[in-house]
């Protein structure tokens, strides 16, 4: 499926903002994208995941599909993000098994949302 | 616009399950539905929100517009849930300027999503 990885660009994660410096999510997203992303995933950046209180967000979200957000990430999460990324646009739903999920989806979930309907 | 407003209806929100009584989330599933909906807006239960560390927990939602999401509310929110669900639903993106949300939906975001784009 056409699955996005969105990433808060904005996000300070709670750290003071040194000029000159690129802000935490911003960091996240460019370490995101170092190398090429899994098959069926864009990764896009958007400003403000309106989680602010729990920086660095995330957001998975597909056409038709359940999408998920995540909260208290860091540059260490990168494998884990790009992992369960992947496996998310493997399925037709969303819906990845939660053994099957890395840790970091199973603990630091802060919101899902049903499909749009249209 | 066709949104939707969705009401974890399974959320503890941190209480004991007590025998024979709804849990959190039904019972403000109940009082949201107990006159009817603002125009343009269907309310409809679902099984976690996956916000459980900051339920009750409700979103927002429609075709080709942001979605939203919001935690810690309650009985005495239903009022302003309405009022703020009903702004959300006249817009044509599901961007209601900032100072016409309701205090709770400005102070209380779990998370924003990006439209589904198809």
């Amino acid at each position: 499926m056409n699955a996005t990885l969105f990433v808060c660009t904005t996000c300070r994660a709670g750290q003071p903002v040194v000029d000159g410096q690129p802000v935490a999510g911003a960091r996240l997203f460019t370490a995101l994208t170092q190398a090429p992303p899994p098959p069926g995933l864009a990764i896009a950046p958007v400003e403000c995941l309106s989680a602010c209180n729990n920086g660095c967000a995330v957001a998975l979200s597909a056409p038709g599909c359940w999408s998920y957000v995540y909260g208290r990430l860091g540059l260490n999460d990168v494998p884990d993000i790009l992992a369960g990324a992947a496996a998310y646009a493997a399925t037709p739903d969303g819906l990845v098994p939660w053994r099957e999920r890395p840790q970091i989806f199973r603990k630091q979930s802060l919101a899902r949302l049903p499909p749009q309907e249209r």
